[in-house]
């Protein structure tokens, strides 16, 4: 933004899921924000609802429909005058086409703009390996998005998928910062990287927060920074 | 919080000002409490607006009055449902007298705040050392609610304010997180405590950000840390 054009955008932040995600997501924003004031910034209202039911245990069928959470804090960016959404929780894009008729406001799509950041890495990469909740993983949000580009996801085995991944996610949302957070995610994202992928997408915005991009062989793609650049390109403000 | 007795607050952060200070109270908040899983944490509504005109422009007579921007904050967050409102801007409280009664909805205040802290770290505590903008210097913010407690107020002189202070709290506005940030407030602090401060007051919710704790000799007091506990205890999940 050069100050003469101030962004028109007002950007929704369907958050709380989990807060700490959120957190992270509106500071990667931020950071990503080229301005050199405050004034220079993007107007944002972030709806942080931690008490949103478990999006992974509603996908298993064990745990109650997130759904009227979700509209219900869409009507609360749009009645704070947002004017687009966006939803740093990769799970929760599982109910997106549940809400998004009734959302009255677009709705960025994180897991689409990750499909269309990695087509641009050009023609040679071909598979992704996936950490993500097992909610997202059988939701098969990545599968499909990136089947569209040409794109194949590579999945943990169960094993792996219950005891290191989801292990991994659990510690980051109970505050843990330490080793015993990346260590089984980098464990999980190994095993994805010896089978071929050739980039680990971070599907669960808690696993940035626990696995440096340092741990791992190949490139580890953030989703909320993917969308983060997103929303700023829509804004106007770059 | 023990899950049989769910926090019923919803916070309401009235932010922007700037917007990276924004997104480090809101990790701060997280961080500070006591939940296990995202349920257990806080509903939240952050309205950021950085929009806002520069409080201390406006309090040097130099600039557009800031009240209007705050009102507006302040009705956008009543309405979204929060119960209380926390501003994570030390200037902008500078204005609270003049929305207090308008917002509806208290105020916590943090530089009130700040001064029940200081008195819980005993009565030796005499004299606090502030670093802050000329704007909340020259509005007696802190001077005032420490007088209340019997904590004097040191302040720079006006080269250090104006080469030191003004000079890192806006490097980290623009974004620059180098040690050309946190060299200047570090020499502010030592001509601080080198005439008797006990602690030093990050009094901008920028300070912190660029300002390693180790780079000082005494205590460094982070309001907006202050700020997030007190959020917490009324919120009742402790």
């Amino acid at each position: 933004m050069d100050g003469s054009s101030p962004a028109t955008q007002v950007i929704g932040i369907l958050g709380g899921m989990g807060p700490a995600a959120t957190a992270d997501f509106y500071t990667k924003l931020v950071a990503l924000t080229p301005g050199r004031r405050d004034q220079e910034h993007l107007k944002t209202v972030i709806w942080s609802d931690p008490t949103v039911p478990d999006r992974t245990e509603a996908l298993l069928g064990r745990g109650p429909d997130p759904t009227p959470w979700l509209l219900n804090g869409c009507r609360v960016l749009r009645e704070a005058g947002a004017t687009l959404i966006a939803i740093p929780c990769n799970t929760a894009h599982a109910f997106v086409p549940r809400i998004s008729d009734r959302a009255g406001l677009p709705i960025v799509h994180m897991i689409g703009e990750v499909a269309q950041h990695l087509t641009r890495r050009g023609p040679s990469l071909r598979t992704a390996g996936l950490l993500a909740t097992t909610g997202t993983v059988r939701a098969g949000l990545y599968q499909e998005c990136l089947a569209r580009v040409g794109i194949d996801v590579l999945l943990p085995d169960r094993t792996s998928q219950a005891n290191e991944v989801m292990t991994g996610i659990l510690a980051v949302k109970a505050g843990k910062r330490s080793d015993a957070v990346g260590e089984p995610l980098a464990r999980a994202a190994h095993r994805l990287t010896d089978r071929g992928a050739q980039v680990i997408i971070g599907g669960c915005t808690e696993i940035p927060l626990g696995l440096p991009p340092q741990a791992i062989p190949v490139p580890l793609i953030d989703p909320a920074v993917v969308l983060a650049r997103a929303l700023v390109r829509r804004s106007g403000a770059r």
